[in-house]
């Protein structure tokens, strides 16, 4: 293989070096003398490698591979290690296949539940989508495999996803929408990124300098390679100058064309050209593999089962009234729902794997349990006989297990949803059998929140999501009690789909999706708006309980640590996700309640304590400050809140914390009375007097209006005969 | 009294000039050889004229003058003729006082009932704001007084209101925060405009020549003269080059100098200065009156009368249970609360007036009543004694009537509140009153709206606002059913403060409100978000019921004709305001579920019945389009709902809108499939056939994966090899 400098891409034909900056097709880059060319397979959640020009957009068939759950699910898991090891499984598949890039992890936020593509994305929140993308990418780059962390950035929803202009405030995009990008790129390097098909502020990201380049190279030093969405690029020219190295898939002859004409018109400079090359080939040479070789085995069985301990470890035990779960071993149980015989378990589009091995979760029932389909997965009306089959069935059994869920077709890649809601067949038939039978336990197949109108009547809900290959085995290894539930939820459940604070306008606008609840996206809008919800930011239950206790927080030169306990006080073994917020009470511009901050999972026997000691840097409290284009900590007040959940605060305390920068803005005209007068800040008080202000100013301030005149600027203090000789004296005193 | 042209303004000096763009003082405007100065004096709600230099601001003692309702009441009455009729009385106090100019009315949006100049402003809705304020403004001006109509724009915070930057959307500014300052200039001229205090996305409203010359004179065709609200002009030069031509109020000769200076630095060219000054001169030649002439008289005993009329038809009766109201004259009444004997009847701050004659609701309350303090106003801790003696009363009374409300200094110009809860002891003392005797009345004074933690446990609930200077008389006319109540709330009235759009963002951030709800404001949010309210807009019961019926919609070549008759079912006269709201189901941006489009209020004896007829042209229809800068009628489906208030709807029709403009937009590449496919439209389906694009694109919609290739646009088709040609000629025919 060639050394790939600047010298080897200026010895290529314009032609080669053209050819390189846009796919060979669908899933190859081009091959050039010196350089191979590069397959990329699309998967976060397992691999889709497919023969070069299968079907149209390549969304069928491809080589079997273990299916494991959905990112909505495994970010249920808060668990850093196993999103590692789950990037090494899907690395070491990828190798074996021989695959340079795998196209994931989706790490965009979950800003509305109708968006289709929640499934495939971590989290609402961008500390815990940032943290699972890390180690993922990690996890996949270990193997010596590259990534593509899509979709960069702000693609929130799927309808008019190619043109539709995602329209956000600069400190949103930067605290919500770039900043686990932003943790990527610093903490795990991958090897590409992705940009989305979506405008931001007006401008398509494929032709986006300034995120490109500016914000992503510049700033946050990324190294890889820019490769568009499939179909993204508009203009391939603008394209490339703004810093998108590769559109994907090729046109063909036509883009080459476009190209090295834009080169010889003059268009495009032949350096720009040149160094997307040394971009792509520097990034294919590191990370690509042969595609011609033969493709090798691995021990799909231990994926299986790796894929079967991330979902036990991610599912979300919502509800348990009374103990309800686990089964125990002597039940006679009624499993009901076509669900349970033909899983939901992957999402539908580019993420669609060939399961290796796909077990039910009638497969995975016990012996004591019978079946019933009770409701017609894909049509929503009730059908009457399989309904009574059910009834009766659920009549005769001490514990009802319903599956439900989503039909694929109603949740996919490629459109949004315009509801929240069950199928009214499967809704019907839960509260149909919750009515004759007390103990009913539904289990939840779905890619993202959806509403519980029964949620009163039935005593146990199971969050499996989209669980993977071992759906089944997963699902049974939760419902009998042999792994102890771990899971929290990654997204706020809303009581009703109209409560999201996108709900007046997600979608609404053909050209545009306006980000108007700003910073306030999930949890941080609910809990600001004191807003019930169905399940919280961060919920999910254990069979057993843990005690929280002996907070302590303390500040060192450039960080704040924590110490607190916790204590496994049921009678099984467990793991307990620690969730640490902050709410900044210092700033001076508008905060949310809480903002996760940092979460630590934590293994304990019955009766078991641990320590947990975790800390926070500055940039930890920081908010962007758009007019300084910086991040900001401002020394002040915060509150910390160590809870169980969003809404289960076991531990909270303030903190004054002075690592940061004091937030007075520098006094000028535009300064209130009220923030010069009796502050007790010596140096005010001494220009006051020396500027002869004071004296000025207190006849008035004891006029009966002081709340109004304390309202009033320096400069507009002429008005009440305050000669601006006098207030440009003080400025200049206070300011030396 | 000279001819004003700009040959005359040329013939004035350099200072002479300068010395007319700034206030001589506070309520002056220079005089110069030729042209007499002219006062301008406070009130919306009835004169404030002040001697000159009484106090600092101005904001004590001014001569004696009726004390009308304010804004936030005069707007619940939905009439528009007596808006006129108040502006007639107010034109001729202010000319029996040689008044020039009356600064008012103050127009803007009720966006957060946290707004501490509420009470001075009509409404959350800009049709109703428009239409109050177009017939104030022909009132007074029918008088030959002219008015300076306030605060231009988007001034809707006081905390920081000096620098604070009010960050709007383009379409929400137009549609929501400009459009009544719009109808105002189209239909009413009004002589003077006030320039607020805030910034504009980032620009001071005050040199913001976008608003104060393009928009202002330009598109709307105003023809008076802008002038700054107190203190607000940071840059007088810049002022004065973006289009505001008076300074208020001057800084005597440093605002002389440094326009002086400034034209003859260079840095202000003497035509803008000209300009300017023709301006002020032309209207105050117009509405000036010789500032030194005696004062006359006018009937204040009959405008004191017209304060009482015009609070009694606005007065809104929140509810009623079991008939409590109206009471009988053989009751023997409590009469509890400060508020009785001491009531808030104005707002406080530049609106406030030395009334004339304040009759109170102990001094009007009939001789069966007893009057008890009940609690002390100023504060909002529990007063035993007080309370105790209430309670004594309470028990002893068939019928209790409660005077709550807050205190001016919670409620005045020049600060916002942090919360809308009555002070706790008057909370406390209906909660203990109510759970002693089953009929209470609440009466409330205040300027917005408030929490009522008690709704479910008082009987009836009477909104009074600031009523005024016959606030006593006027309350008893509604509680003893002299008059009929027919007052309907003019903003919503939410259960918790929070549940308002803005409750995250208000006042958070010092030094900009971004208004992150966009148009949905007011009940278009609450609507939008399916939330319960504490009472909605337009709400307001009366004493009789009405009958809604017989609807019918029809279309001529520019407008929509509606009718629809109402009929009194009940016993006794009233008057019913009949709100008409649209909702536009057709256009592909954001809507609310529906909008103010008009209102009627008619007077029907019992069992009579009025058609009602009226008609909407087709701005009542348009959208503003920021992306062409014009207002958009979209043919289209379209919803009427007819309602006694915005959530008690009688009457509803679909309706199919022609005299607008049809919403496609033209076909491009970044159309997508699921625009052209099967849309019936035969032009669309030759181009199909004729290009050969129908023949390429039907393989695919088979593949199972519809839903996704209908959202992809034409240009995109490059990656499923449909060659660009193929789609060039489809759009060559489309589009020809």
């Amino acid at each position: 293989m060639a050394t790939i400098d600047l010298k080897f891409v200026q010895g290529l034909t314009l032609e080669e070096k053209a050819s390189l900056v846009s796919g060979k097709d669908f899933w190859f880059t081009a091959k050039v003398p010196g350089v191979a060319a590069s397959m990329m397979t699309d998967g976060p959640s397992g691999l889709r490698k497919q023969a070069d020009g299968a079907d149209a957009l390549g969304l069928n068939d491809s080589v079997a591979a273990i299916a494991f759950p959905s990112s909505a699910l495994t970010a249920s898991s808060f668990d850093d290690h196993l999103l590692f090891e789950l990037g090494q499984h899907l690395g070491v598949a990828a190798k074996a296949e021989n695959i340079g890039i795998l196209l994931g992890p989706g790490v965009n936020i979950k800003r509305s539940p109708l968006a289709g593509r929640n499934f495939e994305y971590f989290s609402e929140d961008p500390l815990l989508s940032g943290r699972m993308g890390v180690n993922y990418v990690k996890g996949v780059q270990s193997q010596g495999v590259g990534v593509s962390v899509k979709h960069f950035a702000a693609n929130n929803r799927e309808n008019q996803r190619f043109t539709s202009s995602s329209n956000i405030d600069e400190r949103t995009l930067r605290e919500i929408y770039l900043s686990q990008f932003e943790r990527i790129v610093k903490e795990a390097q991958p090897a590409t990124i992705m940009a989305s098909y979506n405008k931001i502020n007006g401008e398509l990201v494929s032709q986006n300098q300034r995120l490109l380049t500016q914000i992503l190279r510049d700033e946050w030093g990324f190294e890889g390679f820019v490769m568009s969405d499939w179909g993204a690029v508009a203009d391939h020219v603008a394209a490339l100058k703004a810093g998108l190295e590769l559109e994907m898939p090729g046109k063909g002859p036509e883009s080459v064309n476009e190209i090295v004409t834009a080169v010889k018109d003059g268009r495009l400079q032949e350096s720009v050209l040149d160094r997307a090359v040394l971009c792509i080939l520097t990034i294919i040479t590191k990370w690509g593999r042969p595609v011609d070789a033969p493709t090798t085995d691995y021990d799909q069985d231990e994926q299986h089962t790796f894929a079967r301990q991330l979902a036990t470890e991610s599912i979300v035990l919502l509800k348990n009234d009374a103990a309800q779960l686990p089964l125990k071993s002597d039940e006679q149980i009624a499993v009901i729902g076509e669900l349970a015989a033909r899983p939901r378990y992957q999402g539908g589009g580019s993420s669609h794997v060939n399961a290796y091995h796909l077990v039910t979760p009638v497969d995975a029932m016990p012996t004591t349990a019978t079946y019933a389909q009770g409701y017609v997965l894909n049509d929503d009306t009730d059908d009457e006989r399989l309904s009574q089959e059910a009834l009766q069935l659920a009549q005769t059994s001490s514990h009802v297990v319903i599956f439900a869920g989503y039909p694929e077709d109603w949740e996919t890649e490629g459109f949004d949803k315009d509801k929240i809601t069950l199928p009214a067949n499967q809704n019907n038939l839960i509260e149909k059998i919750a009515a004759v039978n007390a103990n009913v336990t539904v289990v939840l197949q779905n890619g993202s929140a959806v509403e519980m109108p029964w949620v009163d009547d039935v005593a146990a809900i199971v969050e499996t999501y989209l669980a993977g290959e071992a759906v089944g085995e997963a699902t049974w290894d939760i419902l009998t009690g042999q792994v102890n539930p771990s899971g929290k939820l990654s997204e706020s459940f809303p009581l009703r789909v109209v409560d999201n604070p996108t709900a007046l306008t997600f979608g609404r606008d053909l050209q545009n999706e306006t980000y108007h609840e700003g910073i306030f996206v999930g949890y941080r809008y609910y809990d600001a708006k004191d807003l019930a919800v169905l399940f919280p930011f961060g919920h999910g239950l254990s069979y057993t309980t843990f005690d929280y206790h002996d907070l302590t927080i303390t500040e060192d030169a450039d960080q704040v640590s924590l110490t607190f306990t916790i204590t496994n006080t049921g009678k099984v073994a467990g793991k307990e996700v620690a969730q640490i917020y902050v709410g900044n009470q210092t700033s001076k511009v508008e905060m949310p309640i809480k903002e996760l901050r940092d979460f630590v999972k934590v293994d304990l026997n019955p009766g078991e304590s641990k320590q947990i000691k975790t800390s926070l840097s500055r940039r930890d409290f920081a908010w962007y400050d758009s007019a300084t284009a910086s991040w900001r900590t401002d020394n002040g007040q915060y509150e910390f809140f160590i809870g169980s959940s969003s809404r289960d605060i076991r531990l909270q305390a303030a903190f004054e914390l002075t690592i940061g920068s004091e937030s007075t803005a520098p006094i000028s005209g535009n300064t209130y009375i009220s923030e010069i007068w009796e502050t007790g800040d010596s140096k005010i008080e001494q220009a006051l007097e020396d500027s002869g202000l004071k004296e000025k100013i207190k006849p008035i301030l004891g006029s009966g209006n002081d709340a109004i005149f304390a309202n009033i600027p320096l400069r507009a203090l002429g008005m009440v005969n305050i000669p601006s000789d006098t207030i440009n004296d003080f400025l200049k005193i206070v300011n030396q």
